[in-house]
């Protein structure tokens, strides 16, 4: 299967398939609409990228497929810049407002003719609360996002090329010294370069991206990378080299353990477990299997090696529109996988006083096995450098 | 009134004092416990900045003032690591996860001792669903962040400091030809290494840095600042600029309209009416005034002069722990001004075809009147380089 790569907007034609996708299973649930405030389901649907604040922003989406998109006025001109296919603004005038003129009338009276509603598990309460009686709770939108078209496999497609080049370009940099804000600043530059030079119309609110190096002293600690002056790259390792990006609405995760000069003796086995653990991941990762049993397979191989207690977070998760999304691979959540889902496959052991052993891959799922986008370099030696 | 500056992180009496305030208004609104979710509230009352994805952070406050915090166990350490005061945490496995080790049962086996438990009016629907008929929705956190403490008031003014010297450099750059990609990447380079040459404990996570110039073809449209290669500086103007931060957990926002060479002749009118009512806001914004009238008070002077169509937005937001936040000085939000209060002030024309006008400054509400924290160049004459 030949995976494209573009970085073309969607045309209408995708535009529509999604909404078709949407409005299938709102027949199937017995939804007459669905209220969207979810910025990665509103992107997702209109390609607009609400930057969020206290103004609301709700998509009204009805069972024929319309967009009403219930927005604070100063914002109808952006929208309209940015939406592909057709969106109706409906403008409420400033948040707050007099009543009346104020987001809850407005949205009050979109919503007045259905009698069923749909909502996000995560919508806020002041939706939920608006919605009444009418309002039920419904994944519709957020599990129609789980399979990618053509279309979104090639922009993956193409936002991990442009992380895997930025990953060499981190790894030619790499030396004792090297502080996680410069190579920082480095990277997010060349990076944005490459974006913004591909597509000079990139959406810089669709666009985020990330470079952060953890030095073996907090490597084993995975969230903890907010103390940039205090990651200096040194001799030996595990260094986890991050690279995690949205770029231009599409999500991409590439993430590397390296050595400068040696390998530390105490470093060798769990890179070396946790190499067998995502081979276990991406042999199980096809149409058909659980994403409970991947998960488990990969807990079952670091216990049967010791590594039980280090074992902090689940093999992976969906990736699309956004860099963090479902479906998961975890232990309890028992789906099965599809073709054409798109999965980080990440695996990782974290010892403290030793370090983090993490290598992250984006991958689709097909019925000839996964394809990887991030092909590159995955071997101790290789990263040894 | 003498307002300090700092970037100390606060100290347990002010996190202690934080409580107290959420405290009183508990008991006297009948709460045994308050729910905070928002991301904002919880680094008011614990110092730790969640970047927001879909494991739950849930930090139950109880009368007495203890805080148990419900997080991923993946970001215990990193908790522990920046938490400032006495946090006590409550891990669940990781999302998802098996019944039984999942966010919801150990949510709800910690608020299952309280019979009345205040949430946020946009906490998330999994949340208050949880919560079952013991939740009710209360402001109590959000209000209590509304006057602000001379610690705070310290923090905000050395956040205002960095970016007045940041607004300045950007005058010094501008230039006709000069892109806001270019002048955004040297100056927010500027701005953070300021803040970590000062601070090189900065919290990476509770740190936005925002340098947007938006120029004279788009600065009509205050929130369409996406395209950032289609907006180079211009002969002329108006350029509206925008330095908008978060530094290490304190907000900031400084705003000019600037011109290059000369003033086209039909920009000096609605400038002179902008700076007019924004003289009117400055006087109006002081303790015992409602916020409501000095909304209405910047709009009847647009109107009276013609612009009443080219208001797009109320006059200020607060800030505080975030860019935005409530307060608001806003038509129909009929609140009473008080002490200690930070706002922005920002009236504006937007002219579609000529462009926009709008100063910001971040200001401080007292008895004297106001204390402007970005008190830079303002006239036209002074910001036409």
């Amino acid at each position: 299967m030949k995976i494209e790569k573009t970085f073309d907007l969607p045309n209408v034609a995708e535009m529509q398939a999604r909404k078709d996708k949407v409005m299938a299973e709102m027949a199937a649930q017995g939804y007459d609409a669905v209220v969207i405030f979810d910025p990665d389901n509103v992107f997702w649907l209109t390609q607009f990228a609400n930057f969020v604040h206290e103004r609301p922003f709700i998509l009204v989406m009805d069972k024929q497929g319309t967009l009403n998109f219930v927005v604070p006025k100063i914002e109808s001109t952006h929208v309209n810049s940015r939406k592909v296919g057709e969106v109706n603004l409906i403008e409420y005038i400033e948040f707050p407002a007099a009543i009346g003129q104020d987001w809850k009338t407005i949205f009050t009276q979109t919503v007045a003719d259905y009698s069923r509603v749909g909502f996000e598990e995560n919508a806020p309460y002041f939706v939920v609360e608006a919605l009444g009686q009418r309002g039920s709770v419904t994944p519709i939108v957020e599990e129609a996002r789980f399979t990618k078209s053509p279309y979104e496999l090639a922009r993956i497609n193409y936002a991990c090329e442009l992380a895997n080049e930025t990953f060499e370009e981190l790894l030619a940099l790499a030396k004792p010294g090297l502080g996680a804000m410069e190579s920082n600043k480095i990277l997010t530059s060349s990076f944005m370069s490459k974006i913004y030079t591909n597509d000079p119309m990139t959406n810089y609110l669709a666009t985020r991206v990330g470079v952060v190096v953890q030095s073996p002293n907090v490597s084993h600690d995975p969230h903890n990378y907010t103390n940039f002056m205090a990651m200096d790259m040194v001799e030996g390792g595990p260094h986890v080299a991050v690279v995690n990006s949205v770029v231009n609405g599409y999500g991409t995760e590439v993430e590397r353990t390296f050595f400068l000069g040696h390998v530390p003796e105490n470093c060798v086995k769990p890179y070396e477990v946790m190499m067998e653990a995502r081979a276990i991941a991406f042999d199980l990762c096809k149409p058909g299997e659980s994403m409970h049993d991947v998960d488990a397979a990969v807990y079952q191989h670091l216990c049967k090696h010791g590594y039980g207690d280090n074992f902090l977070h689940r093999t992976g998760h969906g990736i699309g529109v956004t860099g963090h999304e479902g479906p998961f691979l975890a232990m309890g959540y028992d789906r099965v996988i599809e073709p054409n889902m798109v999965f980080t496959i990440e695996p990782a052991i974290y010892i403290p006083g030793i370090g983090g052993f993490r290598h992250s891959d984006t991958i689709i799922t097909s019925d000839s096995g996964i394809i990887n986008l991030t092909p590159i370099r995955d071997s101790l030696a290789d990263l040894t450098l």
